[in-house]
């Protein structure tokens, strides 16, 4: 914590120590979501690129002095972050000269969500606290079990998920030995049955949008970017939208990185959410308060009828001079398949959406054929294999014989 | 192709230049594996530690003087290798005092399998071919359409697999745009009816055992763990075993850095076969040719009832002084769960077989507590989430009710 000033709150401007357990600002209640302060003078006159350079570590914690942790706590061994960086061939296919894309799916456990889950143990430890819980409809969950295993028997994770969690999800917090609470209800009740039962046992919080410490985990997703693109920043940033948190958090990781002078030019973003979910694409377009929505979406992983950072969000959004945009089901079902075949990245639906938005906001002349782009695919395909099934359908089915085979490609044209 | 010397015979010797289509030796058919010969005495002329110390790419390119490629050949864009290596806390339970775990599952389409693949779609340019094809339990097949996707549409893999494949990978490579033709027979007919169309139809040959260079992307696994060992080698390197081909890679990455001085000691290798389906480990411990086995067991992807790598297997396991020992179903979902929940890496049935094996080896005497081990997780457990459900049950299940859950915590005594 050696770099961190305060916790301030982004609806009225109160200042806060920055304790482990300050989750959010007491006067301002759901709406009091903190953020991080750092002494970007201090941290200047100890670190620089050069230093960064130097450091052999790959994963997140490479960039430390931008993190609200204390050196010394215990870190979760799994290597978080470090993930590749393409210079993509789908560029074109997208609207775009020049694409990035970064393949958050193969973090540890399949998702960018792993880059908070591994601030959450540490905060926790710092709180004196062994259980951590949290309510997440999967890799939030997954993500903070998986990081929490590695610590051995030290701690213990319990997670809610709504009882629409897809199995594969599901099954992975419990190989990773969580204690998992299949909740029948929304991701709104999930939320709220997790909250009270936190308040009652005293547990660490990892819910994001609550936590302030998680969105500058989330951070080191756009921070990494700008060190794989030897600092020169894209136009365009661009990622799906579901809690808010993420791309708040990618918008902190530019405004921190302007600060200590790494980087000259701060990208604009682009939210992307789903169509049957958008209900902050519909406030930032509106210039409204959030109304919450139903969750109509095949994007399980960004399928929240009310998200609690939106606030931090639509800011986000805002301070870059950026857009939001939605796109269907259908739309992201294709762009798994497009992706797949062109490129050999394989994400799930929330994982992809924020790809397909590109495709729309350059057909929508949002983003310019000229402008470069950089986008995170933000988990793993293999979670979610009953939607990638309806967006590719089943293979060829044959006989072990050379002439059924034959007949098969010839009407197969191949 | 700077220091490939030639191919040999591992049966009768004989030499062939190392043309990208010399696939097995003419004289000795199916037993006629080749291996690739280097120039040592030239690689270490050029290359040394200093010099891989100082390239920043961590994918298995960083290992080219050790490759059968020409370096000038166009690389599939997709970062294979440098998978994390963590020293894990499961040793004790395993019954050693050091141990370390790698996890290939983190491999971009999720298996070690991406090493090999990816020299397939430099070695068909080479060849002047722009189709792939391979048979394959799974992993092959998604590395191999994964790797040829990255190269946009230049290149189209044609992926025969067995009906039994479980439909997270039969997906995965629907994704990524392969030609999938599901083959209504054993693992063995699929092979069969693949070399036939191959022959027919002049396809570049991804199957393993065949293509002496895949072998070559392989044996990255055991070089990076002596990198990442910083040279100084662990008593025991463990693999699950299949076909042959991943472990007699592993003991020809170990043969190399010896030879080139960069290791002094060579590790005993210990192969861990499916009770289900060991053939290699009955002819290993009879001392006689393979005999066919039937295939009964969940870890789908080493289970190949025919092995034909099983010569530079068996080669291997001998010249490092090692062992076989089987693991039963039983032990192998028992192992995904102990891995999950103590150390955050989430295996397939197969590519915990291993880890399964370690526990049995130092319960029989053959691993002793004081000697260091290391292993290799082959594929990501996403891949097979049905064998995972077996191994861990269902969540808890309640509704949005907080007196429920107090119920609930109570009965589970938490």
């Amino acid at each position: 914590m050696k770099y961190v000033k305060d916790l301030v709150c982004i609806s009225c401007g109160e200042k806060y120590e920055a304790s482990p357990t300050q989750y959010l600002c007491p006067k301002c209640g759901e709406k009091g979501i903190l953020d991080v302060e750092y002494d970007y003078e201090k941290i200047k006159k100890d670190w620089n690129k050069q230093d960064l350079k130097a450091n052999p570590d790959p994963s997140i914690w490479r960039y430390s002095p931008l993190l609200p942790i204390d050196p010394n706590t215990p870190k979760p061994p799994l290597r978080v972050g470090g993930t590749p960086l393409y210079k993509s061939n789908v560029a074109k296919l997208l609207g775009v000269e020049t694409l990035y894309i970064k393949d958050d799916g193969l973090n540890p456990t399949g998702s960018l969500k792993d880059r908070a889950s591994a601030i959450a143990v540490v905060k926790a430890q710092e709180a004196g606290m062994n259980i951590v819980a949290c309510a997440s409809t999967g890799n939030a969950a997954s993500s903070l079990a998986g990081n929490i295993a590695s610590m051995g028997n030290e701690m213990k994770a319990v997670i809610f998920v709504p009882s629409r969690a897809p199995i594969g999800k599901v099954t992975q917090l419990l190989v990773f030995g969580a204690l998992v609470l299949s909740v029948k209800g929304s991701y709104e009740e999930t939320f709220y049955l997790s909250q009270e039962a936190i308040d009652k046992w005293g547990w660490y919080n990892r819910n994001a949008a609550i936590n302030p410490y998680l969105v500058e985990g989330k951070k080191t997703s756009s921070i990494e970017i700008a060190e794989q693109l030897n600092w020169q920043m894209v136009d365009w940033l661009v990622y799906s939208v579901g809690d808010g948190c993420t791309i708040a958090g990618a918008w902190k990781g530019m405004y921190d990185l302007k600060q200590i002078g790494f980087i000259d030019k701060l990208p604009r973003l682009l939210g992307v959410q789903s169509e049957g979910c958008a209900p902050i694409t519909q406030a930032f377009k509106n210039g409204t308060d959030l109304v919450p929505v139903a969750e109509n979406t095949i994007a399980d992983s960004i399928a929240v009828g009310k998200p609690r950072n939106y606030i931090k969000a639509i800011k986000a959004v805002k301070d870059s001079n950026g857009d939001m945009i939605n796109v269907t089901d259908d739309e992201i079902l294709n762009m798994i398949k497009i992706l797949g075949k062109n490129t050999g990245i394989f994400g799930e639906p929330a994982g992809v959406a924020g790809v397909a938005g590109i495709k729309k906001a350059t057909e929508n002349g949002i983003i310019k054929p000229t402008e470069s782009v950089a986008v995170v695919v933000t988990g793993n395909g293999l979670k979610d294999i009953k939607n990638a099934e309806k967006a590719v359908g089943a293979p060829l089915t044959l006989q072990p014989d050379l002439k059924e085979l034959s007949q098969l490609l010839k009407d197969y044209n191949f």
